[in-house]
């Protein structure tokens, strides 16, 4: 049997996995980021898990092909450079793809993260099956990532599928991008409990940011939690009916620290994307939750790498 | 040399062309659509045509290889079904590659009007060259074709593209279709003049919706129309800032009845779409006109019916 190690780097956390050519994941190490150390530090960290993840036995005595790394973005893939990535300071212009391959000697790959779970997704999780399929994954930030025909639709410079920062409402609620009245100013984290705050400004939230103690506070029975899982799900819902409109696609998958709360906001959501959207696409539309949950990441940037490199040696 | 025969299905005119491998245009035949004789009397029409345009001397002599239709949608290309199209009473599930190919004797390919003509310019016109390319055309409605990677991107069900119907304002103005707030409520023929109307209800225009008048006032310094047109301008820089965000396109070609205004609308439109979109989809961003004018539904249903036949015989 054969590997490539998936990679998925994170703003705090840096997960890794080995993954066989049938999506078999055999090891699973994590480290932190300690982004402040800058991109030499953390390109060490990621030759450590992956010199880690080569020394289990049952990798070891196997054979390690590539690497596929899910990095923040924006990046161009087929150079393997990220341009900047807002959580991880110091970034700017990396090589990270030839960095680490001196570093591992194994050819690497490096695509966008919401892209790489969104290829996961569809190659082992929820969008199994689907010729089409936008991953939308909601937590701090609200992110994006188109698969067409099986392979990921990125654009011109990679900036494809950047659902957060739709215009919602012209001249609405700041987004910390600059713009205004963009998605994930209403239902990014922080317009969640920017949400709850509003209808409960004596809330007893514990660090006053937190979307699970919203969730929770929502099962509970508490109105306001539940009325802004409720605004939230419109917010959504106007925002993929641009994404269905668009692109029309087979299957929308959701995921993020909001899952939770599913049966609060779902509810919103659904009748907002049908007020919203045409009915044609909305016929055999699918709208579901993720499955892979937090390997997604690491799965999908392995499949990618497998692919990737299974096509240029051929 | 050999022919296809491209179609443009219109709801007030049909058009026909024969064009060659190479995309040379040779003869062009037009002929009113008469859409109240339902879907037999415009097979009947288009049959007209088809003979016409066989006729003639110089494709005579040479051979017709297929027939390409542009048609409105929404439609299932792959079975050549017209599902209804609103501009076309009593259309419903019409079968019309079918019908056609009895007709002609012709092997037919029927794709979306927006589609063909957004590859019509993909392939001769203001998008040679792009790799990926949307075309946005302004009139009574506002339709949108995606091209990319040199194949149309037509989503699930043929209805991705649908740019016209994208939510700018939610619980804006109303829509023909049904929805509130849409970019074609704003942007389509009525919604200018709407604005128009609003700026100067007193004005003067013939049949109380004609854009040409509004283009021309705005020539001669008619402030009403200026605004008009601005505000349009602005309104379209929102809904193209959804498809940059989403597609990250290379080119987006802009046609249309409001062309001739371009210098009226088009500084609004640009400062809109930076003020909405994020900085790395817009720097290799070219937004120009349509090049093939009225030609390119011809053209490109023509031209994708040459690539159709010719891979599916190889």
């Amino acid at each position: 049997m054969e590997y490539v190690i998936g990679i998925d780097l994170g703003g705090t956390r840096i997960k890794a996995g080995a993954v066989s050519r049938g999506g078999k994941l055999l090891v699973w190490r994590e480290a932190d980021t300690e982004a402040g150390q800058g991109p030499a530090g953390i390109i060490e960290r990621i030759g450590l898990l992956v010199e880690d993840v080569r020394r289990h036995p049952e990798v070891f005595r196997d054979r390690v092909r590539a690497l596929g790394v899910g990095s923040p973005g924006p990046l161009d893939s087929r150079r393997g450079v990220v341009y900047f990535a807002p959580n991880l300071p110091g970034w700017r212009d990396v090589p990270l793809a030839r960095w680490l391959e001196r570093k591992t000697g194994l050819p690497t790959l490096v695509e966008n993260d919401a892209n790489v779970a969104a290829w996961g997704e569809w190659w082992l999780g929820a969008g199994r099956g689907a010729r089409s399929l936008v991953l939308v994954t909601l937590g701090t930030g609200i992110g994006g990532g188109i698969v067409l025909e099986g392979k990921i639709f990125s654009g011109r410079d990679g900036a494809a599928g950047e659902i957060g920062h739709l215009t919602l409402l012209p001249g609405g609620r700041q987004c910390s991008c600059g713009k205004r009245g963009c998605l994930e100013a209403y239902c990014g984290a922080e317009g969640i409990v920017a949400e709850y705050r509003r209808r409960k400004p004596n809330g007893r939230l514990r660090d006053g940011r937190d979307v699970r103690e919203i969730c929770q506070a929502a099962a509970k029975g508490d109105q306001a939690a539940r009325g802004a899982l409720r605004a939230t799900g419109e917010a959504l819902g106007l925002g993929l009916s641009q994404v269905v409109q668009l692109l029309n696609p087979e299957r929308i998958v959701l995921g993020g620290g909001i899952l939770p709360a599913w049966r609060w906001f779902f509810p919103a959501l659904r009748h907002s994307l049908r007020r919203n959207t045409l009915s044609v696409p909305l016929r055999g539309l699918r709208l579901c939750r993720v499955k892979l949950g937090n390997q997604a990441g690491v799965i999908g940037a392995a499949g990618c790498a497998w692919k990737q490199f299974e096509t240029s040696a051929s």
